[in-house]
């Protein structure tokens, strides 16, 4: 039987994680500080893992929601448990406290790692006398659609607090990478930034439309991206592999960033007319239910990637 | 009946047009001055339209190859058709005299794109007399499983031939983009050398391995962009929409590119431990299973993304 796990915090975030550990047979226990969110969790919960069962992502609607069970105790969350997730609201402040009721709290060997997805854990568990077992383990949202999982230690983490948070999330089916260091928005969102930063540039030049700019990805870069990351991307790319890449195309690609080395920030004109190019494309009221669209797709894209790496070798 | 349209160059890209072209019932006909290369396309064309079909991604392969035809005067490919592409060898040396010929060859209102993934129209089209018809329509390979196509106009190109292309682009499939000026790497190879280069400086600072930078993308970032681009991305993924995501995400952003303001070239160093990394995950001899393992799931995406288009609205 799986050991029980704790989610502390049970926002959008929390919730999300409380399916990830559940849908993998672990007992969760919820946790949060507030009345109306303990109230709803587990109705939203319910929701989404009807959804997954809709789209033949579990077997057992049922079971996975009798993993979950909510708690206004943090000792009782957390008592015996092999795992903490924390997701509370993303500010020093709100975290510190979190972590030092933990320190004491939490059984002396689990790792707890937070959600944060910029705050580092160095920041809220300095004080912590069991500092060496708190760590970033950061999620996409939602985790149990998008399964990459941003380990990242702070400067006294201990190692083995890493490993045995990157086993745990490989045993639930995530996909854990490991951060060696404490760097501004981790690895994804810097890979992502970097990427936005161009899009906003090329907008703000007037070289392609903001609908242009999306389609180059969403029916150009993203497809190999959706199964295979950059490196691999351009080392298939070239005859000879990535070195042969690298001497072709790297010249262009640093001609590409020197002429970004002076970054401009997103500023309010740039950012009215994106937003205006946005709404024309999708009016503010229609936000919620293209959420709802994207959450099936990733949920069918969930479905596809299995049948894909099972078939396709 | 479709009409007929050349293609110029009958290397793998030449050939992939072919198949874009002729899926969509157009009479293809493919010129190459190289005996050789015209003995050997249609052969290495068939294969590829046996893939599709053991995909379902095209009804009938015999009256897909049916529609290609091969000859050695270029006269003749282009007599009549409404639409030339040229993917000849990507020097402007090679494409000049091409287009010389093409000038006079070609009707008078048929479009001249070029696969240039680089060079831009202006470099060998500006002494032709009929210029207004010629600019780039650069495709990802394979153009027939990856549809975009950016479309680059010189700064002599009529506004009608880009939309007679865009129309022709959308008619046989294809997703076109329209880039308005001539630029260093257009729209795609922008975007994609701004993430490459921000995963080539996190893999030199030793923040992670490429194996994780790349699972931070295909596990992660590129799960969306399969199906969304990175605008419509961040507009659902803040409560208000784009504006309300640039407010709370701006400054990070600015932030990332800013410690990215001194750009480093992929130094030989730098290039030997990637091509280490990656020949560790994937010998030599086995980059051209892995291609052909690409390539494969590129086409189970684009079944995947056709039955999702239809199912989820």
């Amino acid at each position: 039987m799986p050991a029980p796990v704790a989610v502390v915090g049970a926002g959008l975030v929390g919730a999300g994680w409380a399916i990830v550990f559940a849908r993998a047979g672990h007992p969760v226990r919820i946790y949060d500080a507030a009345a109306d969110v303990r109230a709803k969790v587990l109705g939203g919960i319910a929701g989404n893992v009807a959804d997954l069962k809709h789209f033949d992502l579990i077997d057992d609607a049922d079971a996975v929601m009798s993993c979950i069970t909510v708690t206004d105790d943090l000792g009782a969350a957390v008592d015996g448990v092999a795992y903490v997730q924390e997701s509370v609201f993303e500010t020093v402040a709100a975290k510190t406290p979190v972590y030092a009721a933990l320190d004491t709290l939490a059984p002396a060997h689990a790792p707890i790692g937070s959600s944060s997805s910029g705050i580092p854990a160095s920041a809220f568990t300095e004080a912590c006398k069991t500092r060496g077992r708190m760590l970033i383990a950061h999620p996409v949202n939602p985790p149990y659609l998008v399964p990459l999982v941003e380990l990242v230690p702070a400067p006294w983490t201990d190692k083995s607090a890493i490993d045995v948070t990157h086993d745990l999330m490989v045993a639930v089916g995530q996909e854990p990478i490991r951060v060696n260091k404490e760097i501004e928005g981790f690895v994804l969102n810097r890979l992502q930034g970097a990427l936005l930063n161009e899009a906003w540039a090329l907008a703000r030049d007037g070289v392609a439309s903001t609908a242009d700019i999306d389609k180059t990805v969403s029916a150009g870069l993203g497809l190999r991206w959706s199964f295979m990351g950059p490196f691999e991307t351009i080392d298939l790319n070239a005859p000879k592999g990535v070195a042969d890449y690298a001497a072709r195309l790297g010249p262009l690609y640093h001609s590409v960033a020197v002429s970004r080395a002076n970054p401009k920030a997103w500023d309010e004109k740039l950012i009215a007319d994106v937003e205006n190019q946005r709404r024309e494309a999708l009016g503010a009221d229609k936000l919620d239910a293209r959420r709802s669209w994207r959450d099936r797709r990733l949920m069918a894209l969930a479905v596809h990637k299995a049948k894909a790496a099972q078939k396709i070798r």
